[in-house]
């Protein structure tokens, strides 16, 4: 597939330097409307505007719909003002939407300036609602049918009004007060008899969001049911539109990105595809954690130095404290990602805290002393019995092997009840995960392990 | 919604327990089959084959679809041979298949003998094609029209046998040879005139995938277009299944989650949700990278052993070991966990390696000069002049700074180069992420360290 897509691309810029636009209206006609955004974002320039209006007028938008923000941008400056207007109509009001939060305002304005004043209307309604919102990614434009109506003339409407809406395959069925009240597919529809009367047929338990619900809930409900769209309702139970699953698709790669990114320590300041960002974003995404996480750093090199003298009586601990410091840190990222994981995908929640730490203690244990016993061997019968390394002796491998149950233990319990906790406080909890659990567990692992010592060596 | 619910069930148990048979009909009839099969699960004993006879016969078996397996198994247990016959019936082949997949071996052939001959045969087909591939998340079930048909027959068509296909939004034109030739969704058909023949109406741009393709390329497919659903094509191009939207959404949270769990080091053994894995599978899942990762991080206490003699002449470098380590690890993951991300949602490739090396150095070398810069400061000013720590001073300050502009480069160098070659390889490369490079990256930082101190300071 991508192997054709290169050289279809070759084809087509060629083609623009020849001037042979018939053919190249051919080609595009052909083609998927991602496709084309794909070719018009490689061209980048002023020909693009001699390409876009080669193309059939749906497909134009459509395919337009598609482009990132910068060859849009291009193009609506190439854009006389019916050209705009003559996009903008075809477009659904949802993508609309997107297009303009992404556009700076001297643009905006031009936009808004060619919408019909209905449209219009409706792209500011949706800007309003707060960002991430189930309202912010809703469509208005969706079939609403009257309860009275029969299959046949449920159909007849769709079949008049149906080209103007997103999706045609689930009908909302609402009274006098737009109150939602059921829904219908076109399956049903098609496979009732003409006569049926929509209220009869219809789903009357609706699955529906509110418009200020987090769009990651709008993607839990999706997960769960398995449908093609979800309605929207106001705080009055008023139908005001619908989620389309393409949208909440694109969300739930949004979230699952951002979650990995988190754990990995990476402010999320950007959905655009790794090639698009340039290096001083990256950059930008990446310092601050990197410095918060070098300055916390700071203070296990105070614990460190703090235990100097007992480290000086025992030098062979020191060889130690990279395994202890990673394991701890790798425990409780284990614990941290699974939680966030879950808290995600709406598989916990807050309620459920005891049941997880129980959970997590007694896998701990476990782990801990799992890890424990195979240290205890290793370092007796490999280090001390095999290598001879200086000073390591059983009494050695026993403080070790004894902070390693300890470090687990509190790895875990710490790293599953911190983001509970913080998502239970409003906050993120994948902020939380990996980087800061790591550094509370090397602070943490450390104090275990010269405490340990202490008491065992007698230093 | 959640408080709904348990209430709701609540009420069912008691209805149960007090045998309102009618009651409990009326209520279930009336619920979402996702939100029956919780409640199934939540009892799970014997009195749910009670409750699963009252329900409508097509809910029914909607219902079982999305039940857990051990709820699943324990109903077929109370089931007659007639009524798995009924439910077997009622279901689709995709569904059936997932069902089998997870069944003892006794239970499989009791549902295979009492399927249909005709659908046994299309779940052993599915059942041969490899595990994640394309073709064993596919259905069989789909609506095939002819390019000669009007658009009146195809509907027609549909109406007459919409009933036991998965969907009907998107209709597949194949020729006489099975060829897939064209697709047409339900919405053109309903929008176009009677008469209009298929074939001039039909999208003939059809983009399918392979039977043997890896789901996480089926994915990709539906991120990029949008779709509702996929055709499945044979080697010779014949179509053999389609694959829809929502079980493409499983398999996009099944793959987010797998990567997220093997950026922490854990081994994806179970797509169940956290409170249906039992504390045994969590360990198993946990304990082998712990234990890999405690093994191998005793090189990195070798590295320190070999060094002991200079750390020695200069006590203070032992302080930063921790910093230097935690900053090596972190700047390493950003990169691993970013391009992971990206190859899975095919935003880049291996033909893009050495532009991603390109762009990783240049970040690598401004987070670098900017973490040792405000290192070089804190030291100096804080460290040194302020808190006066022994041993410090402009020298160690200096080797300390330059040691993390190195590291640095070196780990966003290793953290994006090796997850695309491991990729190459045909391995999966989240396997290989923050963990496992956050140990190579503590052995390099360690290496680099000594090796400056040891230049600078002339010990």
């Amino acid at each position: 597939m991508e192997r054709n897509t290169v050289t279809l691309f070759e084809t087509i810029v060629t083609l623009l330097e020849n001037k042979k636009y018939a053919t190249l209206r051919d080609i595009l006609s052909t083609m998927n409307p991602v496709d084309i955004a794909g070719v018009f974002e490689d061209i980048q320039d002023e020909k693009t505007a001699i390409l876009f209006r080669l193309l059939p007028k749906e497909l134009a938008a459509e395919a337009f719909v598609e482009m990132d923000d910068d060859t849009q941008e291009l193009l609506i400056h190439g854009f006389s003002d019916t050209e705009l207007k003559e996009v903008i109509d075809e477009l659904y009001v949802d993508d609309a939407v997107d297009i303009i939060e992404e556009m700076p305002a001297n643009v905006v304005k031009r936009i808004l300036r060619q919408t019909d004043p209905d449209v219009r209307k409706q792209i500011n309604e949706i800007l309003k609602y707060p960002e991430d919102s189930a309202g912010s990614i809703m469509t208005t434009e969706f079939v609403k049918l009257r309860p009275k109506m029969t299959a046949e003339e449920a159909i007849k409407r769709i079949r008049r009004t149906g080209i103007d809406k997103e999706t045609i395959y689930t009908c909302y069925v609402s009274d006098e007060h737009s109150t939602l009240i059921g829904i219908i597919t076109i399956k049903s529809l098609l496979l009732a008899e003409d006569d049926d009367i929509i209220e009869n047929i219809m789903e009357t338990n609706v699955i529906s969001v509110n418009t200020l619900d987090d769009q990651e809930n709008v993607v839990q409900v999706f997960n769960k049911y398995n449908f093609l769209a979800v309605p929207v309702v106001d705080k009055e139970n008023r139908l005001v539109g619908i989620v389309t699953v393409d949208d909440a698709i694109d969300v739930m790669e949004e979230e699952a990105t951002e979650d990995i990114q988190k754990v990995a320590a990476i402010t999320p300041t950007t959905d655009k595809p790794y090639d698009k960002v340039t290096v001083i974003e990256t950059y930008l995404s990446r310092i601050p954690w990197l410095l918060i996480l070098m300055i916390s750093a700071t203070f296990t090199g105070m614990i460190i130095n703090g235990f100097e003298k007992k480290l000086d009586a025992c030098l062979a601990l020191a060889a130690f404290i990279p395994m202890l410091m990673g394991t701890g840190g790798n425990s409780g990222s284990q614990s941290s990602v699974t939680i966030i994981r879950s808290l995600s995908l709406g598989e916990i929640e807050f309620k459920d805290i005891f049941k997880v730490i129980f959970k997590e203690c007694r896998v701990s244990l476990l782990c801990g002393v799992t890890l424990a016993v195979a240290n205890f061997i290793k370092m007796t019968l490999i280090d001390e019995m095999l290598l001879n390394t200086e000073g390591v002796d059983w009494q050695v491998a026993l403080v070790v092997s004894l902070t390693l149950v300890v470090t687990v233990f509190f790895a875990k319990f710490v790293g599953c009840s911190l983001p509970m906790l913080i998502k239970k406080l409003g906050f993120d909890p994948a902020v939380v995960a990996s980087p800061f659990i790591t550094t509370i567990m090397d602070a943490l692992s450390l104090t275990v392990y010269f405490v340990i010592a202490t008491a065992v060596l007698n230093i």
